[in-house]
Formats: structure tokens, C-alpha cells, sequence
């Protein structure tokens, strides 16, 4: 290990954790001292081949033992040893657990669940990433927030947004849960704007959207039918233009057999990336159309995996370590983003 | 390539296709001249940076290099310049194939979906390697036989096998279609026994067994109630120990988290395997019992790889290449199988 490397943990190693640590590891200016685990299962049996295991309460250690998983410390000892930690616990357990991050005077970065107020800023590398520089606690926003900001900044940076209509038809819950559901109603959300509206004002200051969210009975992708009223002319191609200069915007096309998130997730397998995920949101070519000063468009989310170049940009802003153009590059070259060919 | 290399085709590049592809491509003494395709879709685009795309039909040439994918030559051609083909095509389309492979006078391996007739032996590795020796055309068993046989074999070899009841509870449709259902019923299969029984005894020659199959709306993986009456007498810890010395099957733990075939394939993520794909059976430690003679377990069977070991050991069988053991044990240490530790 370089010493000039930043030494990362990871709190919480569930969908978002895990793939935070892999990304991590690929880095050359940061490293994994290791991983928070509180349960002994398959899922900390297979980390323990590739990183160090933390637990939170040391009356587990036996448990952990019992399975062959050797432990390492506890979050105490890991925080102790970190520059920044990585909170991928679930849902409001950030916020609790800013205060330790805090007293071993570490940064830390939050997920999108936490509230918005548990950083000094809320993150995303096309629209934000400026925001988030030398700051020591940081929230990444939620996949959906991380989708519409990642196809919407381009446009609002180049053409203008007078408003956003968004409906999000959202995946159930990740392919690895068996317990929750709905299997076989469709649900929506009835609050309206749902929270991703107020959310997405968080990395696009002063963009004027609505955003209805509907959950559906599915693991793969979320997927998002958004209509942007622009205030510049523009014209389909100069739109298109625009998305292809962001490789994390990845266009796909219906008539090569993309037809759903099913084949989507599929090509993501047949690319051999990790966990058979896909980083990039994409955008369906066939969708995009403009209708007097509208542009419409349809996109799939994965939502495991699409956050995950975001925590690793986010970790170079808030050490200053790359400006954002280059931070970009580096993540998108170490996860295998752009050279992809879906 | 080596001289001594054998040349194999694979026509059809879907669900099984694909994967033998890369399994044969990992064998130290075979290669892959080619892949055959109908459509110019996102799997031909792929599948065109790793291997040679042949087409059925040379009127599609144009409709595949307008998409960017360069055409090799046509099925014909591939027959021509290959020792063996590997039909993958969809079920009953590899017998009309056949001829062709006759008239090239090359060797071929069908897969579960074709008539037990197309070849001159069906094959399971564990249970009948022998009788594919120096055969011209061979049928590897489908997906669920190929799960029976992996678990049944060890037991009827080592302790006889009176008589078997399986229930299998199928997938309804691999998780890259989006057409087939059925997507909110529990639907049985009308025919008992279902085809599954007279199949398992085409690699277990002389097997007494009843199966009853049931679709239900999965994607991930099929499983299999299994109710064995042994012929000696036997303990569990006998029965575990000779299942132990057969790396394709994998005993889980339901109280490590692997409580549903969602963590099972979750669990194949984790492992980073080719297409996130679980080679072996995975079989329920928890579900193992012996009541008086009959031996009961529940086992998991990951229907879209399962049986791709089994394709590269019948390529070696035929060729008389190596002995079933060196086979099995060459094919295991280049898929993973055994090093994992799920």
C-alpha cells in the first residue's frame, strides 16, 4: 500500500456496500482496510476471501469464527484506522452512525436513503461534483436521483429545463431478497411529487420537476419515462449529440433485441462485467422524440449497481485528490465504462 | 492453435450456446473456430469480439454488417472446417441439423431438448461417461435430468436405489426472456411420470423413478423435492460423505442465508463466476434426512449452466481424449468448480 493512498471502510456490506468495496479496490489511490459485517452469512463467508471483516458487536466474534470467518476488529477499531468510511447501512442507520465517524474525526459518506441533511452536500459527479470538494461528510443520492440526474444535467447544461414530468416505475426490491414484495399488485406511491423530485434539487440546483413513482412486481431495473419541456430549441440529433459526450449514459436499441430490463440485464452478462451489473444508465434510442419544445424519453436504472462511480468520485472530491474531469475518467476506466459496447 | 487441438462449432449462441462457447474456449486441448447466428442482435454484437459469427442464411449478411458485425461464412462453412459441432439450437431444430453434420462427416453434440434417438448415447459425466467413448453423435441430458443424475448417481452407485420420487418445481423461462410465461400460476405438467423420469434412465441405465414436474413463475433456477429408497443400508453422515467426493454438487446452508434460490444465485454473484452462473447442483445440507430407508433432500438447479461441464467432458468422452476422471477433473479446475466456497 502507498502511503499517499486514501484508506477506505466500508459500513454495511449489502447491494450498495459490496460493489463500493470492488470499485474501491480498483483504484490506484485508495484502498479497503475493510468491511463492517453484523451477521456471519454466505455473503461475509465470501468477503472474507477478499477483504478484512469488522463486526459491531465483539459477542458475535465467536459466531463469525464458528463459520471460518476470521474477524478483524470492530466498526470502533475500523473507524480508528480509515481516512474516510464508506455508510452503506440501511436507511437511517447513517445518521446514527455520524456521530463515531465524527468523534474519530474521519469523513464519511452517506447513501441515498439517509435524509439529505446528514451531509453538507448531496453528490453526483456530472452535475455536482464541485460541490462536494474538501467536504468532509458527503450523500451520494439514491439510484432513481442518480439516473434522472445522470440524462437530465447534460440537457439542462446544454438546452435549458423549464420543467420535468418523470414517472418512475420501480423494481419491487433487489434479486437477492426473498421476503418482501409486492409479487403481484402494482403500487404507487401516493405522494405526489414523490421524494426523488425534492431529491434531484439537491445535485441540480433550481431544476423544476415532478415525479410520480410506482412500484412494480420486478428485481431487475427501475425504469423511467421522462418528458423535459427545454428552453432552448433543440433538435433530436443536437439531444443525442449531447447524451453521447457522458459514457455513463449508454444508448440501447430496441431493434437489436433490447426490447426490456430482462435483455438489458442480460447484455450487462454477456459483457462479463461485475456481478453481471450495469453502471450506466440506459436509454432507450427509439424513445427519444421532441415535440415543439418537449423532449420524451424512456430509461432503464440498475439499481444495485449505478451509484457505484459516484461514491468512488465522490471520495477523490472531498480529498481534492483529481479535479472532476479527470476523477471521472479514472472510475469509468477502472469499471470498464465507455468501452463497453451493449 | 496447437495441431492437436479439436475443432469445435457451436451453432446456436442462446441461453446454453453461449456458455459452452466460453467453457470450450478455456480447455487447454480444444478451440472455437466459430458460433453460428440467426439474428444480428445484441448477442451477435457481443459474442462478434470474442469469436467468429457465422450465419444460417447469407441473405442476412448485410442486415449483421450493418450492424457491425463481420460475417465469418455460413453454417455450411463452419460444418465444413470443424471436428465437432455443438448444436445448440432450439429444441427439435438439432435433429433436422443432423444430416448436415452427417454429410461433413463431423461429430455433434445435442442437447436435453432433442429426442433421446438423436444420439447413439445420452450422457451425464458422473453417471455414464463411458458409453459416449468414440461416439459420433451424443446427446447431453437436459438441465433438470442432468441435476438428478449429479445427486442420484453417487447414491445409487454407493448404496442402490430401490425406487424415486421427485418432485420438480420448474423455472417458468430463463431471466432473458420476456415473452414466455407463465407469469402468475402454478401450472403442472398433466403427463406422469413427466419426461424427466424416462430421461434420467437414459444415463442411469436400469433407474426406477417417478417424477412429477410443476412450473411456477421463476426465472432463477429450477427445484427438485427428491424421495430415494435405498437398497442398503445407510446413515446421513454416509450419504454426505459420498456426495462430498463429487464437486458438482454443492451442499448449502439454509442457516448461512441461502434459504431460497434468490441468495443461491446471489451467492454465484458474489463468487465473480462467468455470467454470475452456478455450474454446480446446489444441494440443501439442512434438507437432508433418513427416515427408515429413504433418503430425502431438496436440491437447486441453476438450468442455464448446469449442464455446460457436461458438453466439454462429452467433446473429450468422444474423442477419447482422456479417461472420465482426468475429464472431469481438467473441466472442474477451468470452471471453478470445487475451489468455490459458496
Amino acid at each position: 500500500m502507498l502511503s499517499f493512498m486514501i484508506k477506505v471502510g466500508i459500513n454495511g456490506y449489502g447491494t450498495i456496500g459490496r460493489r463500493i468495496a470492488h470499485a474501491v479496490s480498483l483504484q490506484p489511490d485508495m484502498t479497503v482496510i475493510g468491511i463492517v459485517k453484523t451477521k456471519p452469512d454466505y455473503i461475509s463467508r465470501i468477503a472474507s476471501n477478499t477483504f478484512n471483516i469488522f463486526i459491531n458487536d465483539l459477542k458475535n466474534k465467536e459466531d463469525f469464527n464458528n463459520r471460518g470467518i476470521k474477524v478483524k476488529g470492530t466498526l470502533e477499531d475500523l473507524a480508528g484506522d480509515v481516512d474516510i468510511m464508506i455508510d452503506s447501512t440501511p436507511e437511517g442507520v447513517g445518521e446514527k452512525n455520524k456521530q463515531l465517524y465524527d468523534e474519530n474525526n474521519i469523513k464519511a459518506i452517506f447513501q441515498g436513503g439517509e435524509k439529505s441533511t446528514v451531509g453538507e452536500s448531496s453528490f453526483n459527479a456530472y452535475s455536482n461534483f464541485n460541490e462536494s470538494v474538501n467536504k468532509r461528510f458527503v450523500r451520494v443520492v439514491s439510484c432513481n436521483t442518480t439516473g434522472l440526474a445522470r440524462t437530465l444535467f447534460p440537457i439542462y447544461n446544454r438546452f435549458g429545463i423549464k420543467h420535468v414530468d418523470a414517472t418512475l416505475i420501480r423494481r419491487a426490491t433487489d434479486p437477492n431478497d426473498s421476503k418482501k414484495g409486492p409479487i403481484n399488485s402494482i403500487e404507487p406511491s401516493l405522494k405526489i411529487p414523490s421524494h426523488h423530485a425534492p431529491d434531484l434539487k439537491t445535485v441540480i440546483n433550481g431544476i423544476n420537476i415532478d415525479t410520480v413513482a410506482i412500484k412494480v412486481p420486478t428485481t431487475l431495473m427501475h425504469v423511467h419515462v421522462v418528458k423535459a419541456q427545454l428552453k432552448e430549441k433543440a433538435s433530436r440529433e443536437e439531444v443525442v449529440e449531447e447524451w453521447n459526450k457522458y459514457h455513463r449514459v449508454l444508448r440501447v436499441y430496441g431493434k437489436e433485441g433490447l426490447s426490456s430490463t430482462a435483455q438489458i440485464m442480460d447484455a450487462a452478462r454477456e459483457m462479463q462485467s461485475n456481478r453481471s451489473d450495469l453502471y450506466e444508465i440506459a436509454l432507450w434510442d427509439e424513445s427519444v422524440s421532441l415535440s415543439g419544445d418537449t423532449l420524451s424519453y424512456i430509461q432503464a436504472v440498475h439499481q444495485e449497481s449505478d451509484v457505484i462511480p459516484e461514491n468512488v468520485d465522490a471520495i477523490r472530491a472531498m480529498f481534492n485528490l483529481e479535479d472532476k474531469e479527470k476523477s471521472i475518467e479514472m472510475t469509468d476506466k477502472s469499471l470498464g465504462i465507455g468501452r463497453r459496447n451493449i
